[in-house]
């Protein structure tokens, strides 16, 4: 692992960042999760970095999730590049001088590392959405925490950062039925009732019973299984799993 | 309109440009704009550029593909950034250089703008679907000649200007339900027949009648105008517009 906290201009694209929105599903909650940084003051921010000259973009997207909250191997993609406002870190930082002037010492940043840092910035936004129990995140000596909150009960974040989250959102609701197999989310087998809570707790709004049945139905990516014999048939809901080599 | 052939250091962010995929819809034909740029060797490139350090990247969008096409005032939205492999112009303008030493020389560029441009560059790549009788692309002296091509028969273009296209067809077909409005492509009223037409040229294949006039009247966005009466009412088809308000 490269270092995380010196960013120099010949190693980076400079004026280029990207910031990581995920999601976490688990118990019908969806959740984001965002780590607090390791300064004097509440900053929260969502797990970021910057591109290494030889590097990809989403090779980088997921060095910096894997360096930043040390999750890896998950479905990661690109969203949204955010860059209309003239987005620059130098409101956060001059924040962090009042609060604490040896921040921007020796001891964080040096003068050319500050000048780098508080230029403008476009950034590339990256999303995921995983089953909470499958990872484990770790906070870096970078931050004072690591958490998932409600992701309609944020922390005040820096910079855009909740207007990222609302796109990733955006996005999320959009492409749900095109992801659904990618996120891996679901146990091998599921109900059409856990299914139908996955898509509640992601549109934030109750779904009729029959109608979701058929849409999803419609999307022809589900296999239903037989039902196990209980001795209550009747009550037990069939199980489904996706198809191998759909979409 | 400032300079657009001598991108500066200062000017412009570095390593960040903007490339646009139009596409033009006519008589049930998608075709994509393309200028071939003026220089010696046949080299067709989508409208580029770059970013100017006060200008939001949307802003920035606008004004490029004015810049290059002439074309302005359409909805342009971005789709999707590129910079997984180490993009850069370089063998583009070797090739250049092979054909036409002069191009490299006070002419066109000098040292430090070469240096500039032929660095690695990640690019964020907006589209746009207009109606081709309502814009009249023109070209720039940078250009041999601007055309609309047929979406699956292009011109060799530079880079991964072909990718980028492709690309940019799959979010159309993907959000083509979404946008249908804000493309603004058919006539105010328009039969149904007209609006398969619209979808078969950009899916690429056929749809059953039955079948596509469900799937849009399920998306709720049209209203059906009462037929005119012709003496032969029978025969006339419906005539639907979009509804007022609707996404």
């Amino acid at each position: 692992m490269r270092d995380i906290q010196s960013p120099s201009e010949q190693d980076y694209i400079q004026q280029l960042s990207i910031d990581c929105v995920i999601f976490g599903y688990q118990d019908s909650q969806l959740s984001v999760l965002v780590p607090k940084l390791n300064f004097r003051g509440d900053f929260w921010a969502l797990p970021s970095g910057f591109i290494y000259q030889d590097e990809g973009i989403d090779e980088a997207a997921r060095r910096i999730l894997e360096d930043r909250t040390g999750i890896k191997d998950i479905y990661l993609e690109q969203f949204r590049v955010f860059g209309n406002s003239p987005r620059s870190n130098i409101r956060f930082l001059e924040r962090l001088i009042e609060l604490n002037e040896d921040t921007l010492g020796d001891k964080r940043f040096g003068r050319k590392e500050f000048d780098w840092i508080t230029r403008r910035f476009v950034s590339i936004g990256y999303y995921a959405l995983v089953d909470l129990n499958k990872v484990v995140p770790r906070k870096t000596e970078l931050d004072e925490s690591i958490d998932w909150y409600p992701v309609r009960a944020l922390p005040p974040m820096i910079m855009d950062h909740q207007e990222m989250v609302n796109s990733a959102l955006e996005t999320l609701q959009l492409n749900l039925d095109q992801k659904l197999i990618a996120f891996n989310l679901l146990p091998e087998t599921f109900t059409m009732r856990e299914l139908q809570e996955l898509y509640e707790s992601i549109f934030d709004r109750a779904f009729a019973r029959n109608n979701f049945q058929k849409k999803i139905l419609d999307l022809d990516v589900l296999e239903r299984l037989e039902k196990k014999f209980t001795g209550a048939a009747n009550k037990a809901p069939f199980l489904y799993r996706f198809r191998n080599g759909n979409p």
